[in-house]
């Protein structure tokens, strides 16, 4: 069966829609999101258009600043001082990748958590870690446990291994995993007999960036897999795991794209309006 | 062999009290660490009892509160607002657990993150999660992977398993060992082949608070075993491991009392003076 995440991602951006029509009586006002956007990055212009629009279906105001590759660290640091205190802002987000004079971890930590509608700074990841049930979370993970709970997967007692590590998807989806009751393994490059423990994954998440590097005899049975990879190929969009290959195999798969991606949006939305609330 | 948890936690006794010696000079003045009690447990008299003891030997200036069992959390939140601002108190524990009546998560964001020695609040939990490297970790995950590196264990392709996943044990030592590439699989009470997936571990760290828990049986051949539970049986401590049974099975193995115990305080300890460095 298929993992709709287009699918359920329009779901959510309804229901943030009739939310947002219920609030804004009370609130005197629609949510806004600031989106900062640092150079001519193409990837990201796309990127950030589509959230733009997304916003203005559901209801969501955008403040959108577009700034020059070149600008000093202190002028985004002080735009974003400003947005912290701005009312009408309820979430500001960055768009990554960072040009070089700028350091991410500042810009992160700048934001005031409240409005750090990415979930990247320490205050809100050890939120995370410290409460499951937090209303902000990292966009991706979020978005692959809304996935597997409207799918209706039970996570407790079921063996779940991700393959990768980073900050932004490894670590807090295991984080996540571990406090939904799963048994977890995470595994990374230099991990021993990986396809041994890929084998025995009732559910497998693979966030390493390899083209169809999960094939049909690497995986157990009945599996589900949430192939988190966006790899670019010959000009096509290519999930971690070969779909094709190992269609007939599992049970449950989300396709690349049309998976996990449009989750992550969705996610995004879903703390600016949680921001909204709270705010 | 065994892991004498005794032995390095006074090595780093001895290093810290060095440390402070070089430091005092250039500071004007030595590190402060403030306690809070609150209420007449035992157990917690005689662990912050402790505590003073080894601060005043290294060279730490203590400052007790023991306040009265009913008190009101504001006055406790007075309090550490108080001590937050105190400039010769670097370092501020509350000892759990608390009464009723005083919330652990509001104690806990209240004590100013660079003081926060016990590493409880969001905001070093989160500094934790995305830098392995930083200087104040929960003190006994941090004192687990201390000795790992003080018996020269290489952590790199391990296949770690974990049994527990508390907040202040089995999450965070989890992060700090995926971190340091391991392969890292965390279980709970709820795992299905709990016993295949012990025999695979090259390291077994088990914080479940099981008495003899773990068996010859159960564990690989040449295991390295941290055993992170204390249990009181028939008036004797106990690890969540049979040590008897197993010490002719393992290459290494923490004894129960005198492994990871003593490290929980040495790293408390060490987390002060790095708050003192920074200070």
């Amino acid at each position: 069966m298929l993992i709709d995440g287009r699918k359920i991602s329009s779901e959510i951006k309804v229901e943030l829609k009739e939310e947002i029509e219920k609030l804004k009586n009370e609130k005197g006002r629609i949510p806004g999101l600031a989106t900062i956007i640092i150079g001519k990055d193409k990837a990201s212009q796309i990127y950030v258009g589509s959230k733009v629009k997304t916003c203005s279906e559901i209801g969501i105001q955008s403040f959108l600043y577009e700034l020059a590759e070149d600008i000093e660290e202190k002028e985004v640091l002080k735009l974003i001082e400003e947005l912290n205190i701005r009312s009408e802002v309820d979430a500001i987000l960055v768009q990554l990748p960072l040009p070089k004079q700028i350091s991410e971890k500042k810009i992160m930590n700048t934001i005031i958590p409240s409005k750090d509608v990415d979930c990247f700074s320490n205050e809100n990841i050890g939120r995370m870690f410290l409460n499951p049930n937090t209303d902000i979370r990292p966009c991706t993970p979020a978005g692959i446990l809304e996935l597997l709970s409207r799918y209706s997967v039970k996570l407790e007692g079921k063996k779940v291994v991700i393959l990768g590590r980073s900050n932004i998807v490894g670590k807090p989806i295991a984080i996540m995993l571990i406090s939904s009751g799963a048994t977890v393994t995470v595994c990374n490059s230099k991990t021993v007999d990986l396809e041994k423990i890929i084998k025995k994954a009732d559910i497998l998440i693979s966030a390493i960036g390899k083209s169809k590097f999960i094939k049909k005899e690497m995986i157990k049975e009945n599996a589900i897999i949430i192939d988190v990879g966006i790899n670019r190929v010959d000009g096509k969009i290519t999930g971690d795991v070969d779909f094709d290959d190992v269609i007939d195999k599992v049970s449950m798969i989300t396709p690349v794209p049309g998976g996990v991606g449009p989750m992550t949006i969705a996610m995004l939305l879903k703390n600016t309006v949680n921001m909204y609330r709270r705010n």
